[in-house]
This record gives C-alpha cells, structure tokens and sequence, in this order.
C-alpha cells in the first residue's frame, strides 16, 4: 500500500512537472507564431539575440542538463549545437560569438523546431519513465529551465521589439492588445517604509534564483515610497522643463552618454509632426500620458528622480514595500505587452508587479553570505555582479510565475531596450 | 508597306527586349532558388548586402528608371520601397544605410517576390504595347537595367558565400557542379605583348558602362603575360616560403593589412590536421593545386607577383593581349560557381574570361575624356574613381553575356570576398 | 581687549590658512622638481593627464572658487585659462576636451608657474588682509582647494609612472626611495569584524569629502579580515595556478577584460629572461614576493580573493576594522613612492594607510540620506556615483594628512594606474 | 701632378659634401629653434610626428646608412636609438610604433641635439678623411640623406603647423613673413599641352628619387593647364554655391569623408562673427582672396574642379607643362612658410614650383619599367604605391635645391594638413 501510495506520489510529481515543462515550452512557441522566418534570425546589436537564437538555447539548456546528464544512451541532437546555442556557460565549452549570433542562417527556424520537438521528446518521456530517485535528482535542473526559458520568452519579445524598430516599415507584432486609455493616472501619494531593521531575500519554499539569497537581516532609515509608476505626462514635462539638456541632474556618466547618444527622449519615442508617438509591439501609437514611462535607462530614471526632488528607491526599501503584496498586475498572461496606466489610487503601492520594471539605486551585489554553486549552473547570476543595477517587479512581458517580491532583475545603467520605467522615493 | 515592316521590326525589337528582360529577372530567381528565407535577409558585413536586396534593389531599379518616368499612371507599389532599396543614388533621393540592410526582416522575401512580379507586369505589359519612339527611348534604360541586374547576380553568390562562410554548419549552397580536377595545371608560358601605341576602350555597338570608354590611343612599353592564371599550387609555394610574413615582398598598406588581419592564407581557407581546405558553394573542399587561386586581395596578388619576379598587368596590356579572343570559359553559365584548372596549353592566353577576376596593377581612374552621364545614371561608375583597383575577365559566378574585353571591374585592393585571382606579367 | 584677541585669533587663522596653503603648493612643485617639460605636457591615455596640466588645473580651482568670488577687482591671469584648465565643472562653462590635454604644447611649463606663481600671490595676500568674516567665508573653500591639490598630487605620480612606462628607455624618476627589503612577508592572520549595528562616516570636526557623510547606522554579518595586504608572493603563485586563464574565477566583465587586454600579470610586470621586474619610479626591479601587490585592477583583485576561497571587504567592515587605527603608514611623506613589505604582525590589521589602495566588494554609491551641495562643487563626488568601486585606506603616494579611515575613493573596476591592491576578508 | 689634382679634386668633392651636409643639418635645427621643448615633443595625431623625432630620426638615417657601414669602429650613441628612430624601414629591424611616437618625453630634445653632435662629428670627419673610392661609395647616400632631411624639414613645419593648430591659445611660430597682399589675384588664363608622344621621367645627372624614372614615352591628349592656381576667392565662391553640400560634385568616397568629417572649408578655417580666418604659422589672419587655397584634399581638389566644368591635370600633363620652367617660386628659402598670391600673367603657367602642392588626378603608381632598389634604401617609395594621388611642384615649406619637374611627392586622397592646393585642366 504504502509502495503503491508511493508510486502515485512519484506519478504525480512526474505529471505536474511533465505539465509545467510543456506549458513553458508552448507558451515560448506561442510567442514566435506570429514571426516569419526571416524575423527570427536578425540581430539587432551584439546584447539583442534573435528569436531562432533564444528558441534553440533554451533547448540547449535542456538538452544539455538535462538531457546528457540524466538520460541514459541519450544521443545529442548535433554535435555543433553545444558549440553554436551555449550563451556563456564557460564550463559548459566554448561559445559562438555573441555579437555574430545574427549571422547565422543555418539552423533554419524549421530545423530549430525540430530540434525542440526532439528534446521535448527525450525530455518528457525520461520525466514520465525516471524512477523517483532520478527524478527528484534532475527536478531542481529542471525548474530551473523552466525559469530560464521564462527569462528568453521575455527577451524574445524585448528583442523583437528592438529589431523591428528599426524597420522603416514599423512592422506590427499583433494588433490584440492595443488599446488607448481614457482615464489620467492617479494622483501620486506616498507610501511610508520604516526604518529599522527588516529581513529580506527569498526565504520560502519553492523556486528562487541563487541571487535572492541568502536572506539576511538589513537597516533601513525611514523613508517613503511612491504609490505608483511614473507617467509619460511626468516624463514630457520633465523633457518641456529641458532634463536632457542640463547637466546639473546627471551622473557624470549618464550625462556622456546623453550626449554621445543623442539621447532626447526614452528610446522608441519619435516625434512626428510636433507629437511624439513611440513605436510598440502594436505598432507605432501617440504617447499617452496617463501610462508608465517605459524603455528609459538607469540614468535616466535616475535623472528625473533628482529632477522631481526625490531619488530612486533601494531594492531593500522596494522589497521592504512590497512584502506583502499580491504578485498580480499586468504581466505577459495579459497579452497586452505593453504597460497600462495604473488604477484608482488605493491607499498602497500599486503597479508593483507588471507593467515596466522598475530602476532602484541598488547595484547589483551580492547578498551577505552569498556564494555562487559548483559548476556551469553556479555561472547563473554570480559573475554578473558587477557593473549592473538591480531592478524590481517584473514587466508587461514577465510572466506572472516568474515574479516575485524577492526577484532580482540587472542591467547596465546605459540599457533601454527592456521594457524598464521607474518608481520614486525619497527620504522620510 | 513600309509601316507595316516597321511595325514587324517594333515588335521584333519589342519581343526581343521582353524575352531578355524575362530571362534576366529569371535568372536571378533561379539562383535564389537554393536558399530559404534565413538565407536572404541576413548581411554579414557592411560591404555585402542580403540576397533579398539585392531582389529588391534590382526591381527597384526597373520601377525607378523606367517605370516611374516612362509608364502614364503607374502606380509605385510600396512608398518606402524607393528609400529602401535606393543603393546609392544620390539624385534619386535618401538611402536606407547600407550597413544597416541586414536589420530588415519586412519586407519577407515571399513580398519581394511580390513587388518583382507587380514591376515585371508593368515593364513587360509596357514594352509589348509602347509605340516605337517610346520603346526606344526606354531601350538604353532597359538594356542598362539588364547589365545592372546582372552586375546583382554575381554579388548575390559573393555575398550568399560570404554570410555562409561564418556558419560552423558549412551549408552547402548546391551539390551541383562540385568536381575534383584529376589533371594537373599546364606549365605557364609568356605570351608577348607588343610595345607601341594602341587603342583600348569600347567602340563597337551594343551595350557598355560608361567608364569603357572613350576609346583611345594608348603607348604600351614591350611585355609578356603569363598564358594561365596562377594557381593554388603556386600559392601554396608562396605560402611555404614565407610569403605572409615577409614585409619585403608587400606593399606598405598591404603588410599593414596582413598584420592588423592575420592573414595567413586566402580567404576561405581553413587548415584542418595539417592541410588545407577551402569553403566553397559546395561545402568544404580540398585545395586542388590545379585550380585556379582565388579569393585574394590585390595586396596579396602584388605581393605574390613580386616573389615570383614578375609583376601585376596594367589594364592596357590585359585588353591588348585579351582583344582578339573569344568571350568563352568558365563563366556563370557553367553552373560550376567556382574556378576550374586551366585548359592544355594552346600557345596564347587561356582562362581570359571565367574563372576568377584579374587584379590589374592600375588604378581605376577615368579613361582621357571620359564625362560622367547627367543624373542619377551618371553616379554609376564615375564617382567611383578613387582608391579602386581595375580587374578584368569575368569570373565563374559572371554572366558570359556580362563580360567582354574592355570590361572594367574594380574594387578596393583589400577586398578578397569577390572571385578575384591574378595573372602574371613582366616586362619584355 | 576682547577685540583685540579676536585680531589676534583672526591673524593666528589667517596664518594657520596662508601657511597650509604654501606648504601644499611647494610640495606640488617639489613632485614636479625632477621633470624635464618634455615629462610635463604629455598624456599617455584620456584618463591621465600631463603634469603641466595638473600644475595648472589646481592653480584654476584657487583662481575660480577663491580668487574671482572673493577678491575685489581681482583680474583673472588669462581669460582662455578658464577653459583650457577646467576639469569637469559644468556649472563653470565649458571644458576643453580632456582626451586631448596632451595636444597642448602651450602655455609652456614655464609660463604655468608664472600661472600659479600669479595666484598664489593674490590668495596669499588676500588671506592676510581679509576682514574675520571674509576669511570664515572662504575657509571651506580654501581646505577643499588644498584637498583637492593633495588628490591631484597623487595623480601626478599616478600619470606620470603610466606615460614613463611607455618608454622603452624606462626613465627613472628618482633614484632615491629604492630599496629591496630583504624579510619575507609575515604570516596572514585574520582578524574579527564582529556582525550588528555599527556607525560609519564621517562625524568629527575638520575636513572631509561630502560623500563620506552623512555617518549613519548599517548592520554587518560577523566577518573576518586579513591582517596585512596581499603580496606579490601570494600573486605569483595565483599566475603559476592559471588565475589569469581561468574563467571560473572572474565575474563575467572581467573575463572580458582580460581577455580583451591579454592580461597576464598586474600592469607595470614585464617578464625578462623568464622572471618577473617590474616599472616603478625609481626604474625597472625585481619583482619582490614580500612587497603588497599594485597596480591590479577590482576584476583581478575580485579573481584572487575568489581563488583563495576569500572575498573582499565591504567598505564598511574595512572602516569599523581601521577605525581606531592611526592614519600611518608607508605614505606620500615617505618618498618611497613604492609599497613595503608589511611589518611583523602586531595581531591586528597594519598597512590599513598608506601602501596601496584597497579595492572593497562595495559599489561607490551614496549614502542614507546623501545630498550633493548646490552649485559647481556639488560636482566634487556625487555626479561620479556610478560605474566605480570604492577603495579605502590611501597609498604610497597619498600624503598623510590627505587620509582618514572615513576616506572614499573610487575608480572604475578595469583601472590599474593608480596604485591599487587589495586585502582579504572572510565570512566568520 | 695627376696624383696631385686627383687629391686636390677629392678634396674638393669632400669639401662640398661637408658643406651641403652641413648646410641641410643646420637648416632642420634653424626651422625648430623658435620651439619650446614642449613644442617638440607632442604628436597630434598618428600621420604626423614631433618635431623631436624628426630632429632625431633624420639623425639616425645618417647614422645607419653611413657611420654603421662606412666608419669603422663606430660606437652607436645609444643602442635603442635604433628601434626609437626608425621610421618604416622593415629591413632594418622593428620600429616604435608610428602613433605613439607622442609618448616619449625621453631623449629630451636637448639629448637629441647631443645625438646630432655626436653622428655629425662622426660623419664630417669620416667625409673629410676618406679615401677616394670610399668618399665614391657613399655619396649617394649621403645625398639621399640630404634629400631626406629636406622632406623631414618640411614635415616638421607641416606636422608642427596641425599641432598648434589645436592649441586654443593659437600660438604664432614666427611673426617673419606674415604679410597681407593687397593686389587681386590675375585673371585665370589657359595653357596649350600638345598631345601626341612626350618623355617623361627623370633622365638628368644629379639626384633624383627611384620613383621619378625611369624616363619613359608616354601618350597625351591636346589639353589645356590654368595659367595659375586656385585661389582663397574662387574657393569662397564654391563654399558659397554649396561645394560642401552637394553630393552630385564629390567621388563617392569624398562624399562619405565630407559628411563623417564634417567638412565645410580647408583645414585651418575657421569662421568668426561672420567672416572666415585661416590658422597660420604667423597666427590668426583673414582669409586673403587672391592667395592660393591651401589644405584641401584630393577629394575637395576633385569636386572643385567639378564644379568649375574642368578637371585636375594627370602628372604627365603637370610635367611637360612645367618641363622647362626655372625651379623658382616662393619656397620655403623665401620663409614666407605661407602660399603667396600669383604674380601678374606672363603668359604661360605661373606657381609651378613653391606656394602649394598641386593635387593631380594620377595615382602614385610605378613607371613602365620601375624596379625598387634592394634592401632597406629600396623601402624608400616603391612600398607606398598604392592608394596615394601623386602632387606636384612644392610648396612654400619645400627647400627650393629640393624640387624639380620631375618630382613626385604622393598623399592618401584624404590628407589635409600638407600644403597642399590645385590648378585646373581641361581638354581642348
């Protein structure tokens, strides 16, 4: 009996994580259906990978952990895949050269489906045969795959996005979702976070990145919070009153790049005709003021943050304020791909999760106590601890089992490709 | 009577244009045929452009300089296409930038193809129903747009294997036509090309570039030319003595190029267990010692002239000693796409046309009174003549019905993507 | 009475002012002493800069912040100066563009004492006949002036040990100072830093840089650090294990770096006959196991705490294990101009000043409640918060009355000219 | 007796080599005696070097082709001299790299002056004892030696001229020879060139370089040269009638350098309230209209005589033009060092020697029948004949025992900071 329970436990497990691994790995297929071919090969810049990139690696990522580690006589789909999908796992071998990503037409997009049906196929079968003993060995690898694989859905669309822009002819990605608000934001009110000693970083059960932990005991001073995203309007208000073009609010560094970028507005943004309009995974639409401000840098968040008399929050006071949060808003299920302007002011901090991630003035660091794993998985988060900045929250392409108040997002200061806007804080 | 014949001979002259331009506008989808649509649209460095480019530049420039000036109500089918697919006409109006024809996934290639059948409806349809002063005002155009689309064929191959020579899959382009020449190369021999005054540059009837001519009278000192290109055998000899680490042998910008590149070898060639193999349409080949070199630069080319005790042709003497022969070898036609060994030693010139490009040791500059057209046709060649070297003889990816003996080619003398070889010759 | 002790207090200030003040201008000099002007104008690289310019850039901080606000009628020495010798105030005007400070071979070195000469002699007179109030008003500005020049002196060394180096000749820059110390290092022993609330930042009395403040509370984990720095000794055996070829050891930048820059050793390591010399100032020597390692960069200071399974310090336990510590050491005053082997242990941490700069796993960032002054000196530090790392503890070309454990300086994780190394710390 | 008048005719050749090779050595030291050390030694960019290496590099030319071979036990004055000082001489071992030649604040340049003593000390005394057959064997050398020092005279004007000219502060190098003219320029007249048969190339006694012969026949077409140069107020008229601005007059590689460089007049212009001024080595001065233009490219060379409806003269027309014209002109002996306006018409073509280079539309190719010489001497020009347009006639930098008709001095199309202008040509 006991066996017997046993068996159906193991069954169970299997099941479910049979599940999640096809739903993630469909949700990935769903996002490139409406891409043609030629979409999916171009590179846009040496940071941005193509879709057929992005739809192999994070097979690669299986295959590799997965598939040769775990699976008996598992034969690899090609020998120069590894060579040709590995992004940086040093560990793992060397890799194809990230800025030359776009060059490569072979695999065609075809031939990478396929090379995904294969995986999935040794995948799912070794989940539904392996003996308990195995699988519970590999089902740390694989949640983490289906992390990474929502880590590349995300980048797929951020990537796209950047690629299409460039196009003169302002392709559409799909006409759903589009949609242009009525309603002004809310009026912006302040949320206290109190000062004193909090605990932070992932302590639950269930699936968290390295990076989260350990969870440690920090000291915050009083301070107080913004209770929603900053707004277009603000940010064309911040734009009237000349914010690119005193050097007064900048970093040294922000500010050399302003200049030599030409920086005049978020990117995406254009002006037409007196108007600015941006272009959007619906194509291009008049900017609306009442929606977060979206695909601006780290400096230039920081910027309007000294600007309007206050500054970013620390990703301590960020998680500190959304503790206790519902990890709900306007992520990727919502298919609206593009942020919303947030809802009637209810006494807290709104539009924490979804819509555009949000620039703390936190670097990327590692926690006290942090030590990266053994190994090509222990690549993961570590070795980027320098020179990034840590974001909050999630966007309107993170899917909602992704995020979570702990969850630590970094780029460099100078990015803007991702869908990343700002939320103020200041001293209380 | 006489109206009638004249009618007759309109409509020869019509049909006869029609079925060239059919033929032409085929054959440049024939040679697409092969590719899937990740083959078209990727670009893999700034000098070369994507097969889907060059489909669409071709179109445009029929839909530019016929369509649009001779068609009453023709209709242009994309507004942005004549910004996109403009190559660099300045007249004509502002220019996609080149470097950048790589980031375009739209228009697909399946609209392309499109755009090619709606402008080939238009200019067919037209010439079959011009009256005869409009069929012979468009002709020169027509006959110009023929050579133009042809000129687009060859870089279409050049360019197709430089973007595949990047992938660590080595995609073969077509099986067709790959051999393994058994027979060795003929010994070379000096052909005599006498001193005096000559007259070189177009003067017959039929079609030419502008740069051709005039035709004039030009003093030539007593030389030689070697009977057959050099081949790899030759190359390799040079290799093996040294010939890519000796300055003495190079021009100043050449061995500065040769550092700063690393070459080593001619591009393409890859050492592999200690010898060596070539990247070819057909996939990776042997070298074959009895094959034509090609693939190198004119600094490469001079560099070998001078360890041969030789040197480089001028353009005159190439066209003096290649004016009497028949336009014939290993041409486009040949379906071959790479160079084959010299026939048996006939007593004259062999492999003059075909096979590969010939570096020349002159400069392309401007024939003595030579004007550049009016208009956009004029900034065919003429604004070109500056920093260029001139090559002669076609290659095996030319159109035989592309090249003659005044033919002018020319490209910076570090390019090497192009199927460009040499010939020796020496003073008498 | 009273008034007149008052007189004689302000005169004793005032005496106290103009004698700080000559003292820090004459030892400026005294570094410039052994260079010919040819050392003097010019820049190895966009960040350092000429001597010339550093002799005259702090004679314009007097003359711009001192001499034009606070001296009636005075009239500026040369109305381009203004331009030419602003570093990066853009609340001042315009700069000339740093990257090319080597390009000017005017003012000559001659004409920039005249320059300074000019300067010193209206503050110096100012000072001593300036009403109480005058001087209480100019006093700040004045301390931050001889700051400022104390941090330029530093530079002066720092850039010109890069622009000596570049010369084949290896010029020396004075041959007093040299010595091989003949002990071996003492053992590292590890010293606690007990975890929980401590202050840190500046508090007390006298100068100090806006961004050391304001002191506030942090909580630290219980933590261990080094006893003495770490040591060319400990370097070669991190080279001899393969530190600079394995990428398992280096944040993911850094990897990049090293790879890109073909770093083998610290900058300044030039390997002869098989061993290792090293530039300094005083010439081309041995390298010295018992001496602390200089001139790495954060990646490698980063790379070598991670290979022997330490870290670095955070900034704040380097400033609660130093804060009780005397500011002495191996410093400016010393003219070694080169590290020293440290002393035998006395059972907690020595070389904490002097020596070399200690890179801290700590981003350079502001703190709590951090607000940068209005107007061009609020440009002195917060503008720089981004992109660098904070090191602690002054170097051998520190002077000693420039350092205190509060003391923040920073510079980019890739910098190798100043004289940085590094320290040890643990987790307890 | 004939022993006797041998002797005394040795002693005369010797007596008039000391002299011309003290004569060339004192006029490169006289041309830098109005320089600081400071002037000396920086580089402004790669193309040019300091004034210090050209004192120093001419030096050890003298150094390695005659006190090595021809004086027995020389003792070299300072063994890395030899790598210091070579300029591009492969044959003679490696050199220091040409763009940081601005490094190096070491020799001084009163050490330099040392070096010159030493090796003139050396090679006067070794010319006025040698025996006869020795003193034979290297004269040549000792003349090409002079005529190298002459161009190193004229790049230490041309180089110094482009590094102060970067100095806000417009340092004057003489106030000699600064005069404004007050006459128009004459009109613009034209020249019959008979085509037909001419010879052409260097056929004399007395020096020449290798790349002026050897003389040969070549073939003309009637043509016409202009009486006279280009002058500042034709070129106003260009620059008024959008020269600058319109791509239809530029070679396509000018077009692309005009727009990445910004090119909107000659180097050295700069606009001020309205007007344009030229920097000069006497300072700032306006524009005078009858001088001839100065410091212009080929490229703007080219599209000048574009728009003008004429075109630039091929070397072979400049030298039968200019065949038997006296070497007279205002040369660098006239220490004007600035173009000067043309004489009144005399009927034939006038500034054929002196004022400024004169762009011709040949490239710097070889002549029928050249072979460089072996060794290192043979480096001295044939290495450069690729991608360079031949000038002609000298400039007012150019010693006039230095010039002749059959002189070719050679630039990339884009160089600027050569005294370099044009004369038009057209056909007839």
């Amino acid at each position: 009996m006991a066996e017997s329970a046993s068996r159906e436990s193991r069954r169970e497990a299997a099941s479910s994580l049979a599940e999640r691994y096809r739903w993630v790995r469909q949700w990935t297929e769903e996002l490139c259906a409406p891409l043609s071919p030629e979409d999916c090969v171009i590179q846009s810049m040496p940071d941005a990978s193509p879709a057929r990139w992005h739809l192999a690696h994070t097979t690669w990522f299986f295959e590799t952990f997965i598939c040769k580690p775990f699976i008996p006589d598992y034969r690899p789909y090609h020998e120069l895949y590894e060579y040709l999908f590995n992004s940086y796992y040093n560990a793992v071998g060397a890799q194809y050269p990230r800025p030359e990503r776009g060059l490569l037409s072979r695999p065609t997009v075809r031939e990478v489906y396929q090379y995904r049906s294969y995986v999935d196929h040794a995948v799912l079968d070794h989940i539904e045969t392996a003996a308990p003993e195995q699988l519970a060995a590999m089902e740390g690898t694989l949640v983490l795959g289906f992390n990474h694989e929502q880590q590349h859905q995300e980048l797929i669309l951020t990537d796209l996005k950047h690629m299409l822009s460039h196009n003169p002819l302002a392709p559409v990605y799909t006409l759903v979702g589009a949609s242009a608000s009525k309603s002004a934001a809310p009026a912006l009110r302040w949320t206290g976070v109190p000062g004193g000693v909090h605990s932070i970083g992932f302590d639950g059960g269930g699936f968290h990145f390295d990076c989260e932990g350990p969870r440690h005991r920090t000291l915050l001073q009083d301070a107080e919070i913004a209770s929603r995203l900053v707004t277009n309007g603000e940010w064309l208000d911040f734009m009237r009153d000349g914010g690119y073009a005193r050097s007064d609010l900048w970093l040294s560094d922000g500010w050399r790049t302003v200049r030599e970028q030409g920086w005049q507005a978020p990117l995406y943004w254009v002006e037409r005709d007196g108007a600015w309009v941006q272009f959007t995974l619906h194509g291009m639409v008049p900017i609306d003021p009442a929606e977060p401000v979206c695909h601006v840098s780290h400096y230039e968040a920081d910027a309007f943050a000294r600007w309007a008399g206050a500054r970013l929050p620390t990703e301590a006071e960020w998680e500190v304020a959304a503790a206790g949060l519902p990890t709900e808003g306007n992520l990727a299920e919502s298919r609206a791909f593009h942020p919303a302007p947030a809802p009637p002011a209810n006494g807290g901090m709104s539009q924490a999760f979804g819509d555009v991630w949000e620039w703390t003035q936190s670097a990327y660091l590692p926690y006290p106590g942090f030590r990266a794993e053994p190994g090509a998985i222990g690549e993961y988060n570590g070795k980027f601890m320098s020179g990034q900045m840590v974001l909050r929250g999630g966007s309107c392409v993170t899917p909602a089992s992704h995020i979570r108040a702990t969850y630590r997002n970094f780029f460099p200061p100078s990015a803007r490709w991702q869908f990343t806007g700002l939320r103020l804080a200041r001293d209380a």
